[in-house]
């Protein structure tokens, strides 16, 4: 009867009389997205047949003819000569019916006791994990290209902005501490995700369990998953280690997208505080002078591809009952397609970063003294006078310059400032220094060179632990 | 110089001095998705050089040889031997490398006064109509099954559920009249996206307009537009017709994912009212006797993914500045998905309905006499009981039948009954018929056979024009 | 036993023993959304009653009766006296429950035949209609606004942008006209939403239909809708116009959001194009110096908001199964949220456009003879030069420049140029005026003065029209 | 000049010479929401005028002074009688203008080096944590309630479902220990949430820090914040906590949405494994039978709105530029209201299984024999036939029974069976049997009792931990 089995290319045909609808076995089929879990699938085999030896259910020699059709199927598509049928309606089918061309009929008890959805959320956990890992590479570089250039350049001074308006000067190096510190955050957070996804399904059959006193802790062992899903029902129908991955993928794309946005509002001619590289920018079919950001704004705009994963497949889950429906089948798309764009975004973002120029006499030109504004407010501060009435007096010195068509608050005599509030004196004029505005912030996590030094520290020690 | 054209594959690479970098061409490429439009791209370019001459810009015989040029190219894309550049960014990219290297140095023409900006709106919009009137068809395909359905089986009674529970009996043709409402109300929104979608961006140039006194009407004519899009800012910035597309998609969607939870529930062991054809279902890999409703699964968890389309694009374009940005380079996938997915849904959806089997004795047997508690409600009333003295009365009916542990209220004697009030008599057991139940509902709208027939035949007009 | 339902402050509480859990009737309870829809629930309960009596199922006294009270209801409600009772879960009870104290048992008539199902779908629809309309006229008043504001400032010249680069010169108007342009679709939108929404749905009970011969047209006329909704079952389970409401409030807010972040940019100091009114900047509590432009900034962000409720809605409604289930309750708070924010927006949006101050001055100092590139490729295509080559070399001019550190590419020299490509001559030099570049696009849709006014008097003539 | 201050009832109006326009300002307040946060704005300030005291900003009697008018201001909102004025724009502004109303001018200190930006940082991350910690004991409490439900149910057994469809045997103890172990899964990532949110913000100014050598520790540690956060332009513009809470919401509300599903399956008439208690159900206005599980309606509606707090909120964040931009402020509206929804959906939750009662004899006879065919294939493969093989024997097994009308496969003798396939032998019988089916799943996250319990002891330490 072998042959009849290799005949029928899918795995639960038996009991079924009529032929599937070719529209239907198109809907139906995961395989161009189940293929990128080729070896992975191959993995979860090999653990599950060595814990079926253990069990008592393949003898050695089983074992090892097994093995080795599974070595051969990873050559094959290691080297790109799988050859699919059009049978293969995902990837487990694909390697079964392979494994049981090679080895004959033994191939057929790989599946003793195992389901496609204990097998499935095998293979995309691994996955998940493998890519979670990879993209958490890419994040560190580029946090590390952060830290290196804020180092590099922690004399640039640069406006800070609140609202899009002038607000207080900064050091353009806490601008990058602040993405670095942001994205640290994002770190933190694939901890609980990489905890969630690193968890061992297999062993959970189609919903109930296995009843080979499989060892599940073998399982887990050989996959390298740090514990063991604790119980069947879950592990067939839980998606939530997706939603995470998913979650993450947008957290760290919403933060590339407001950098993105900062650099593109600083590489307009209006700010002009930056250049992108060449390599980072394309032109116009049209316009021969331009120069566009676009690295940047699809940084910008990926950032909705990712949040679009994100919401459709919460919505495909929303509401499902327990356990294992066929509308789960819709996580691989959105879970592929963002670990693959979130690795991507975070190499351009390295690469952005590494090859920018900033122009610092832009940059220090754009600091206006209206930016001094708190500082001369800070400066009745220290004379006793209640803040909210310097903040109404300085209000009336920003008019006063307006009125006069001055350039900036720091034009105005001692005698106008004393005409507005006599507590104004000489010493006054020492308040307009960019400076030493920004080294007055001393306090942690302000923009004095000793704060923002604390944080790039802090920083590096961090992400050595995560 | 022609040469040096040929071998420059972008089409603005001209004031460039670095190399894009490798990761950022990845990153950058829109041709994979693109190339389904290959021959709406051509088609636009056709139009265009057709204004070209009529603007006295392309002489007789040069219009001649490029359209003998896009003849070819549409020959070698549609007999699969076009050659693909690793240049080629984009689709317009490749077809004005291509025939550049048929016609020569005449095809750096057809780009004089157009931009990729108002080009790939074109190309889009054609897309986009094209594929919205194939999804019009099976649309309606869908909804005559449904009608032709209910008309077949017009007798059947079955319970109506609020809530889940069960609530009064209708008929099943009522409820496919009710799927068939719900989707004729999309081939109304449908007539708005296309109204919107199908206006003509060409001509528009890169944002500012064009400069050679094009004829827009022309363009629109040739291309059958049904109107020039009036601003060109507007052409080359706005996606409206992209998200409107993708609303569209999901509401289809939305629908069909309630008529596919309807017939899962229904076509369980527990509900038994209908059966899925096998090729429709498929099987379980791990469990033989298992017949499962994928096909109505993947409908309902699609759409998640076409609400995830839509959400994600919807996240892009938000807060962009005015006029072309490339995050809206992002608008292929996510346009291109929905227009395949919600086709093949619609198709599915046909099928299902087209096969399915009923079990009509199921259907009734599920009628308990409580469905008719309005019904004894309504004979109150048509004694002169207010309505809401009626319902307390019959929610007392219902709980002594409870506690007498009877099947049915209409299992009460009319002694229990005239203990409850005294104004029930003799006649009350002709309530107890669940035929006369969904005959007395003879308004517009309700379950009268005469009523559904009303119903049907006001959809099969409806669609006649639509 | 009128004394018995009066207590009993729910609609159904006749066959249930225990009472409802206090967190469950909070959790239960719509009424603080339900309470705006007071004058709307009466419109319906009116017609309904007059539909009663048509049907002979009350007389003309009672009738006469309960319009009386009916009256006395809603001058509470609008003189603030109507008294709340903890027991109204909603604003249904809430009203049949006074207007049983008012007109005494023959109030408990008003509910014959109808359901909550129907009546809830006739309140919000009567409500989503009178807000759209308002929504409509202040749309149509921002437009004008636009409008007009582009036909006073015509003359005014700027940057056009793309990629947020400097690409081609415009007209201030011509940006104006985008946005009044897609504002212009919004209006077209509403049709549609307005034809799904403006459709009675009275008259279908609780899932099944009315079963006393209600007349369905006669509500329809009475409520100004302008047709019966056709199957019953879709009555009470169909949110369609709920979700169509909330998509186009998504709509216009999304066009907001752009034109927002348009002149947040143009208000920065780096920018300086615009400056709002004090009335509608707020300042900082710490930065006496700062104004910000908080009303654009509220608008992009409402945008978020208003696709929250879309899209929490859109999960709410995916896969529920027919008819009426209670999560659908979810609909009023989005709705009523929508309708409210952008009624706001668009009346936030007239005032900042009424009150903006322009700065010509830094508008025609933004343009750079960099952004007349295209016009220079034009000067070569006019000698016959293939478009793909002109803008080759236009590159290299723009180059060229760079290198000699000129100010712009007008700088220079015929000698200069002639060593790029001997094709330009003497006149080369006109190319570089930024009123004739303008105007030179004058094919439909683009900047030249007159295609400016044809597309404003096309936007008027539209909207009177819609 | 403190009566000035007094009268601007803006913190921010020194500068400004025009009215706020009356709408803007209904579209600017954010004080509704606000409000709720009353008491961490005052807990916020108790501990910045303590910094300012160490600072030596303020004396020692300036410091008593102000704590004395904060301790006033706290009786007031606690009693009710806090005063509201119209020009309280946020609950900010409403706590400074009374403190100075109650301690005269040197409240106006209270905002030195403050700016509301680091303020409404601090109060909304006190609010979240203390309704996270709150949320997370109510999640404490659902997780106790079904696992001492499951323990005391042990016994009854029910079928498995995949796709809806009869799967396999399985105890209700097991599904109840699926729901608790998605659940405490939900606990963990509460820890990575309250990790990001409970951390320091205040002092970092409007955005570049705190120029009075502020002691950022002593406020995390007076605020009970774990540590501080080390960035002043991140402390302003970064609303990941808030994300991460909203997310953490939704996963949450998704577990439950489920859940709800699987009960209201179970609480129609046809399931009818469990019944509703009539605290947690409602009934119908028109039809008197009607019990409706609206509780677990509402649970999964809410799903969709907790999702449309957070997807909005996402959208708002997407591309904004660094720090503080006005768009942030909706925040908390999303915010505050997945706070209270998801501690009242957990509750209800509760609730519901706290009161539910379950109907053993329908769960017992739904299990039919046709869910044993993986035993019968099991039966096989412990005779040595591989798995595939099995499967195909059974598929015609059941296929064989179908066509004999038999009512299940236990019916068919051993001849018959024999015909299928001659490895049936005498003791097949012994298959059939529910319980040993149940008890044969024993490898870990099984449905033997054995295996059930060891869920069941994991998840109660588990909980003791988190």
């Amino acid at each position: 009867m072998p042959k009849e089995i290799n005949e029928s290319m899918q795995l639960w045909g038996g009991r079924f009389s009529q032929e599937t609808n070719p529209i239907m076995s198109e809907f139906n089929r995961s395989f161009p997205d189940g293929k990128l879990m080729y070896r992975e699938d191959l993995q979860g085999t090999a653990a599950y047949v060595l814990a079926l030896h253990t069990a008592g259910i393949l003898t050695a020699d089983e074992l090892q003819e097994i093995n080795r059709g599974l070595e051969v199927i990873l050559t094959e598509w290691e080297s790109g000569s799988f050859q699919e049928k059009s049978g293969d309606e995902d990837i487990h089918t694909a390697n079964e019916r392979r494994l049981t061309e090679i080895v004959g009929k033994v191939g057929g008890k790989v599946h003793t006791g195992r389901s496609r959805n204990d097998q499935v959320s095998t293979d995309v956990r691994l996955y998940a994990r493998k890519h979670l890992l990879l993209a958490r590479q890419y994040l560190k570089d580029l946090i590390t290209c952060l830290v290196h250039r804020a180092r590099d350049e922690i004399d640039v001074l640069m406006p800070g902005y609140t609202h899009l308006q002038r607000a207080q000067p900064i050091r353009w190096a806490h601008l990058l501490s602040s993405y670095a510190t942001q994205l640290t955050d994002d770190l933190q957070r694939l901890e609980m995700v990489l905890n969630i996804t690193n968890r061992c399904p297999l062993g959970a059959g189609a919903l109930a369990g296995n009843p080979y006193q499989i060892d599940r802790q073998l399982l887990a062992d050989q996959l390298g998953f740090a514990q063991v899903i604790g119980n069947s029902l879950m592990v067939v129908g839980d998606r939530g280690f997706v939603t995470d991955s998913l979650y993450w993928g947008f957290s760290v794309a919403s933060h590339l997208s407001r950098m993105a946005e900062d650099l593109i509002l600083y590489s307009t001619a209006e700010f002009g505080f930056v250049k992108l590289s060449d390599a980072y920018s394309t032109g116009s079919s049209l316009m021969p002078q331009k120069k566009n950001p676009d690295s940047l704004e699809l940084l910008r705009g990926k950032c909705g591809r990712l949040f679009g994963n994100l919401a459709g497949f919460m919505m495909t889950v929303k509401g499902l009952p327990s356990t294992y429906n066929k509308d789960l089948a819709e996580d691989k798309r959105a879970l592929f397609d963002t670990l693959a764009t979130i690795q991507n975004s975070l190499q351009i973002s390295t690469g952005v970063f590494s090859t920018l120029s900033i122009n610092t006499g832009k940059m220090r030109s754009a600091l206006s003294t209206d930016m001094l504004a708190t500082d001369l407010a800070d400066y009745l501060v220290r004379k006793g006078v209640p803040f909210r009435e310097c903040h109404n007096i300085v209000g009336r010195v920003v008019n006063a310059a307006d009125e006069l068509k001055y350039s900036g608050i720091d034009i105005l005599s001692l005698e106008e400032l004393k005409a507005i509030d006599d507590r104004f004196l000489e010493d006054v004029h020492i308040v307009f220094d960019f400076e030493s505005s920004v080294e007055k912030k001393s306090a942690r996590g302000g923009t004095a060179r000793s704060a923002v030094i604390e944080q790039l520290d802090f920083i590096e020690s961090k992400i050595a632990d995560l």
